[in-house]
């Protein structure tokens, strides 16, 4: 089947598809039998080289997807009766259709956080009813690194976060659909964002593998029920070779990070191009793969007859720009023509 | 990295790796952006083409593995405080880890079937509390086809499940992780299966894809839930063109088929072989691409120092032997070759 | 067991006994043998004069507190992955521990509401992701009558938000814990408080039962899952004719009615008395039986040592007082006496 | 209401009322105010009562019923991905609707238990999947004491039981509902029970309580999330005292258990009279409140137009004669003629 390849898409690093080499070690592990459900020699090599990486003491599990893998990771860290600390901005409350809620049956207690981040103070303020059956209690306070508004923690942030969070009884999961840009914005290792967390999600998915996520377990002390959630959450997956030679890959010479890198700054030279642009305001310090922008409603539609992209917020006029590893410097050039053309023309706006 | 092949497994049929037309599939799907979550024309063309094999009026759906597609398939038949009538052998009974329990809330009422059938007197024995309060409540009936254990519904006893159901107010879903099989020896089309369930899933994973299976929803009415329930079970895949790529390779010349035929056929070799030998009992038709015997615990010590497959039932001393796609027929006939001189060989068992 | 009474609170309605005459009725009804779980002539005549008053063409269960009322009345109303629009101050997402989410896997989508009530508008706010996968997708909309704020919604009010949601497609639900305050309030029949809603409870517990709830659902077409979705929340009771007593005593003389009209009666004396007293500022609209006022940390302080009632928001320096249906006009004067001298006195505040 | 008393039933202990001396003690506890949700004295007084009765070092909880009692024991013993072990004739198997795994999302693993009891080797027989992470794994081993087959479980089958889930890592919980009978039967302390299990209700309902339950917790640690869910499970009662009230007279001069002996003594009483009895056969050892005998079809049919009990297998026409705290030797002794008359009379059978 041929199917003409839409334009370059500023709509989402996972409109992009799966990465040469991520591409190559799939097919490279199409070779014989492998026992199943991870008992084979990928999903082995790529599990402990991600522990490795991260620095956990626990264990590594793979993912089919990003929903997946945070539902698990909250899971495994909640007790059956607690709720879960989020920004109202985190993915987990505004795009997985209430899946936490539903498979867990946690509530989530949610609070306005600027450009995304949660601060021990933000936290604090969801912590009044704790002792009182009456109140949700909160076990459980999920992070997202980079956020979904495209801004990082700093390690200092994230210190402080976690100190506060041992000091008050509370875990923290990290949200690592987008790690990897965090890790290339930071210039950081993995094993310095991790220690952050007591469990969190590596992203591969977006990083340019074909769809796979992993959940490191920083302590071995949780990772009792992790197979079993992982079963019963309907993410086991029976050929995890295929899974597993995407991390493979994606480990291989960095390749994640050189991902992340290159997305990273083409989000840059974006955010580049629209400064002093008259009509176009960047609303987020721009520090991952995306750049949010606040332009009028008719300069978005004229944009949109041309681009693929998601209006973020209606009421306030802004707009989300995704790129991705693939994003060639020439596409962005071309759409910020695009955008200087159409801010600039006419009556409009 | 390279990776020696284990010997021809006998121990699943997802031992295998991923047929070479579904991985072409694949490598051609990786062609510039495709928006996401499945709004892509492989998407559409797998879905439609799907829905046309079935005769479906409803919709179908990819999903990432086969617990995803029966915790789905039962849930969105399901009223919130119905029960579901199974086999005692059901795969949603044995093997997902009480996935359905965890995931819905609902009880599995089962019933000892023998060769892993349910018949209407075996479902009406379960329908005693209705009506009552302090009682389950069967809602769904669930069957598997082909069975768990090797063996394949006849249209005609399929027809009188559904007429039963139908008469008795319960839906039926039908577990087609290994359709194809039963399509292969029943000689029947895909649609002759489907309308005789309610819902029912189809299998990619076991038949030759490297992971992929679809939900197919025989009624539009019964559609609305579907898409939220599989975003909320974790099952909506981001790059859901690799997905599809992979259905529309099997679909492609009826490769479904002819994989599931040729693994009924290696499985039928393997009986033929086995037939007449002492010590080895077939203890179940072998109708799709299983073969269950019984023979002596040190006979199965010895065999399994030299090939991969599992034992069923440690109690009643049988294994399970799988066949799949890509099973040779030297491969049937050095395992047969094993298992004569095991059972023939020296003072054991 | 003797107890010295403690002096009259101020701190909730469920702080009072039962009224003398439920009491009554539960002693009389202690009479012989009765077929357990409401197939009793109690249940029979408590259920059909509640269907009665209350216009509905279904049915009507008790039930055993209010957290069971509502979480019944939503789930018998949401599709297994649908959503809840409700207030922010609404009792089932504050006070409740998280109980529907964790029950029904629901998703609250909260709005903050003055005065505690929704408008079509409020609604209108929360509905923007309907249709699109990746967001909750509500189904029901919660609303308080009267509210946990001491407010009334006007029959207006509610035939606006009724109309908003048929045209919607939203079902309503009403939790009615102090229901009878409202009707008080509004001088109307339940019926016309009920014919806003699909579902609603009717409090017993707070209106001087000793602890019972009635589930009213209004169309006969939504009966079928609420038996046995009680007994799975854990809500039917064995010696229900106890249950069904209290209603009964409630009922007779509109008893229940004569709670409510004093109740509130105390707490418009109670707000009435506060009237240009400085040091003390009544927040919301007095309309039902409760008192929401901002004064001092000190003067609270000095308060709660004499008086029972709770700090409603520590950071606002509000709280909250409710009187109840024995709460007599000495108890308000002599509160309210107290409340003088200590917001006069001294050099506090 | 006036209404005519039905004849003594022999259908079930809670077609009984309440117990007079506790009917007396719900209202004197009806005198002022007293805090809402348990912070009043009866509570703490009943509570502390009943921990020292079991010898608990953890603490007890009161609750409105039966289900609500065993499905919060078990969730509060169960790792969120835990199956319990139970008979298939277990209450929680076949009487509650499914509570417990709509609730708590757990699998029951069900064994076919002679008498109602289970053993070491029939825990054993289900425990074959362990560490596998396709199997549901069992965390709790759920025994009813006594059974709901009329048996006791001895002391010393008590700890075998014990120590074989010790040694296991399983964790014990005993549905008392009806542990008074037990005690009774077994001459034996609440707390000679109470040992062998980690959590245990303690029924009120069925022995002359108008309806209120305990939950034991054995061991502080296992306390921490009990408030929460018991909230959660919509089991927190608001004027709490009333259910407080109810166990300070059952436990006032130990008429839990005279009214236990007394309903035992009616048993035997009932299976002495049919001893002999050409027609009926008891099929359980009468060791509680509950005569379970097998008789004609038709002898059952004319016995029911004129008293009230259950058929417990219609296939095997087994009924259940169940006595309470109130059935007196009269109504034995005119139930038992009535028997004899019908079994004896006519060509029927």
């Amino acid at each position: 089947m041929t199917v003409a390849a839409i334009r370059k898409s500023f709509g989402s690093d996972n409109h992009s598809g799966t990465h040469p080499a991520v591409m190559r070690a799939i097919v490279e592990a199409n070779s014989g039998d492998a026992v199943a459900y991870g008992a084979d020699p990928w999903t082995e090599r790529a599990t402990s080289d991600l522990r490795r990486l991260a620095g956990a003491e626990g264990e590594v599990y793979l993912m089919l997807n990003g929903s997946g893998a945070n539902v698990l990771g909250l899971g495994l860290l909640l007790a059956r009766h607690e709720a879960v600390i989020c920004a109202e901005s985190a993915h987990i409350n505004t795009d997985e259709c209430g899946a936490a809620e539903r498979i867990l049956g946690t509530k989530l207690l949610t609070v306005p956080a600027p450009d995304g981040k949660l601060t021990p103070e933000l936290i604090a303020s969801r912590l009044g009813g704790r002792g009182d059956e009456h109140f949700a209690q909160p076990g459980v306070v999920a992070v997202t690194q980079s956020t979904e508004l495209g801004t990082c923690y700093s390690l200092a942030e994230l210190s402080k976060i976690r100190d506060f969070c041992t000091d008050n009884g509370l875990r923290v999961f990290m949200d690592g659909a987008r790690l990897a840009n965090a890790a290339a914005y930071l210039g950081c290792t993995l094993a310095e964002l991790a220690e952050h967390a007591d469990v969190l999600s590596f992203g591969g998915t977006k990083n340019g593998a074909m769809g796979v996520e992993a959940i490191i377990v920083m302590r071995s002390a949780d990772t009792a029920s992790v197979p079993y959630l992982r079963k019963q959450h309907m993410q086991l997956s029976s050929k995890m070779r295929f899974l597993a030679a995407q991390f493979i890959a994606l480990l291989e010479g960095d390749l994640w990070l050189r991902n992340a890198r290159h997305a990273n700054a083409m989000a840059t030279r974006l955010a580049s191009g629209l400064a002093g642009l008259p009509g176009v305001e960047v609303v987020y310090p721009v520090e991952a793969d995306a750049v949010f922008a606040r332009l009028s409603r008719p300069h978005i539609a004229e944009l949109q007859r041309s681009w693929t992209f998601h209006v973020w917020d209606e009421e306030t006029s802004v707009v989300r720009w995704m790129t991705a590893f693939d994003t060639q410097e020439r596409d962005v050039d071309e759409f910020l023509a695009s955008i200087t053309a159409t801010v600039s023309g006419g009556a409009r706006g």
